[in-house]
């Protein structure tokens, strides 16, 4: 009998019918002949509704009295599941962190899996019954409730199909699948049948927000196969799996694009050894993460540095840098905040030459200026005006043919 | 160190201002020199919105998953306090039932506490930490969550109280303490400073909501002192506690009523043994609770039996008696819904003979026609037509003295 894990997001239960539904789902997984663990999120809006009375009340993530107050919101939905399971004649136990138990380290709010005990629904799966298992929270060594941080419930399904040796863990969202670039922005955007982890983490890390990165990670090192898709329609999903033969042909898997950056460049820094850690050392105290870094060959002893950090942390990274770069006789700095970033992602990239450079080719054509390039194995991106993204997204997913196959069922724009 | 154990109830924290002045409130004590165990109940609305979704999702209680869902209201305050306290530069833990643990039975929706292990609480307390526990949850000994039934957070409060010999358990609430009568209907009505269990157990099982009555029975049962006060102001509150010398002089404390009664009367039922028994089974099996009975003495082999039940249960306890009444032979049934059922309630009456006859003679006096009388050692209550309810309450309140003693500031129409 094949273990299923089923994780639903918080749109998939946010309100009465939807859990209906999802019960009515799980049935059907039952019928077929499967065992079913489900993972829940909270009802859609409820765990926003938590931070905000934790944060009115005084508290901020990290502490343990936050963990107590937001990971109530899948408590609620994992009894409600449970009730309209057993509402359909079928038996069903739920499962808190501590009841299964998931051992999570102690960092309050972002709390990482340590252990994960497998008899207690080993058990209920072997008497026939649904185990549902409330998302995002876990238990410490010393019993505290501890929750995962923003998307965990991902990471919970993953980890649980992991140590229970799942057949697969489907992930139901409210897209019906992975995309090959936004369909809100491009109407040829098609749904892509299979996708390899690292496509998928490089799509995940560059906002195409259908799965939280950690729970890819976790699929790739217990290699997982994680189906992709909705609960609203019988639609096939996208399989996030191990890379295959067929996906090497396929040189570009997908275009995605991010602007929420900005860009900050420090003009003439006299290039000497540690310059670059003691620029970066502030804003990493200050809890900003920096995304790209660009810095080219010094000339006559100095060099620029010019790298991004999100909309919301420019003011303070400018503020910070400033200082530094005063510090250390850089000659200015320039902020930006009107860029975006535009990637083009596929695995087949590693044995494919000359990508880069029709990217490059494409974008010039447009009269697209590039401000900053970054790559890796299987991922071009470029930086530029902001004003050029749904231009340069809709050019580079025509070019590199990914509106192409399947045309009709699978298009965005049906 | 005093210990004192403080329940606040859904109006106490029914919003984030009002959690902060809860903080500010444990504060004062805790600046007081004393350590403090605060249970809370969940904000006001919350466990109602709970249970609305589990009924709607399939549920009922009696449940496992139940208790799952309405539980994780007290989850949220209790963590929501301790972020305040923290925000007030206090030390502050939470504890859920399963991490006290308060162990209970399998009831679910009604568990009955078992056992409550105190090493937790009293290691934080030690360490000048303000332990808050969820109130209205426990587990049970297989490490499922249950809660209390309606009314819980009292009883877990009080329980708690026993356990750690605390030295006052205050239970805070949206009213100033137990008056001598409803203020809403006698102006005159005063607020008591003391009143002894048995007084308050008749109090509250005769409609008078301040305190639950399990809460009451387990204060007696360990002597706990629990004063009832007012979480928005500063009034002294009420001292529910082991009768004294003062209150045998008192001779009634309090005056009830209930209007949600309706009287049954089965007419001339030929009096043999079984009859009473054969009459009540039905509405037991149907759930229904009769509060009082009255049978006369028979004559010529027939006897007249009359009994109460709620409002709500009247027109099913009507169909049932009527179909018992034809089996064993009475000669008529009559429901009469249009009843209130009016208390005197005092300790003192134990000692003072005549109470009784001065309480008919007051209602003969004003033309109340008495249907039913039901006495107890501390309580006499009288069925009389529903339209005479407030002024047979003034009477008695006003010829037994009650709102003599401290007019002003005691006095509910200050």
């Amino acid at each position: 009998m094949a273990i299923i894990v089923q994780k639903y997001g918080g749109t998939s239960v946010a309100d009465i019918e939807r859990v209906k539904n999802v019960a009515a789902r799980v049935a059907r997984a039952i019928k077929a002949g499967n065992s079913v663990v489900v993972v829940l999120s909270a009802m859609a809006g409820e765990t926003n509704r938590l931070i905000k009375l934790a944060k009115d009340a005084g508290g901020e993530p990290g502490m343990r009295e936050y963990d107590v107050v937001v990971s109530s919101g899948e408590q609620v939905s994992a009894g409600l599941l449970a009730l309209a399971l057993k509402g359909r004649g079928l038996k069903a136990k739920t499962f808190l962190g501590f009841q299964v138990p998931i051992v999570t380290g102690s960092n309050y709010g972002a709390a990482r899996i340590k252990d994960i005990g497998t008899k207690n629904i080993k058990d209920a799966l072997a008497g026939g019954v649904v185990a549902i298992v409330a998302g995002f929270q876990g238990v410490n060594e010393t019993g505290e409730i501890t929750t995962l941080g923003r998307g965990g419930s991902d990471t919970t399904a993953v980890a649980l199909a992991a140590v229970l040796e799942a057949d697969l863990c489907e992930i139901y969202t409210d897209v019906e699948g992975v995309f090959t670039t936004d369909p809100g922005m491009c109407s040829e955007a098609r749904k892509l049948k299979k996708i390899s982890y690292d496509e998928m983490l490089e799509m995940a890390s560059l906002g195409a927000r259908v799965l939280q990165t950690r729970s890819v990670e976790f699929a790739r090192k217990f290699s997982i196969p994680v189906l992709v898709r909705s609960s609203f329609t019988d639609s096939d999903g996208t399989l996030v799996c191990k890379e295959d033969k067929d996906m090497e042909s396929v040189v570009v898997s997908g275009i995605t694009y991010n602007k929420d950056e900005a860009k900050i460049s420090v003009v003439r820094v006299p290039d000497r050894p540690g310059i670059a850690a003691r620029l970066f050392r502030p804003l990493t105290e200050a809890g900003i993460n920096v995304d790209m870094i660009v810095q080219n060959i010094s000339r006559d002893g100095f060099t620029d540095l010019t790298f991004t950090v999100s909309n919301t942390a420019f003011d303070k990274a400018l503020e910070l840098t400033r200082k530094t770069a005063e510090d250390i006789g850089a000659e200015d700095v320039i902020g930006d905040s009107g860029i975006a970033k535009v990637s083009i992602i596929g695995a087949g990239m590693k044995s494919h030459a000359g990508i880069a450079s029709k990217m490059f080719d494409l974008l010039a054509g447009e009269g697209v200026n590039i401000e900053m390039i970054s790559t890796s194995e299987i991922k071009i991106s470029c930086v530029m005006d902001v004003k050029y993204t749904e231009l340069a997204v809709r050019v580079l997913h025509d070019a590199f043919g990914l509106g192409k196959e399947d045309v009709g069922e699978e298009t965005a724009a049906k």
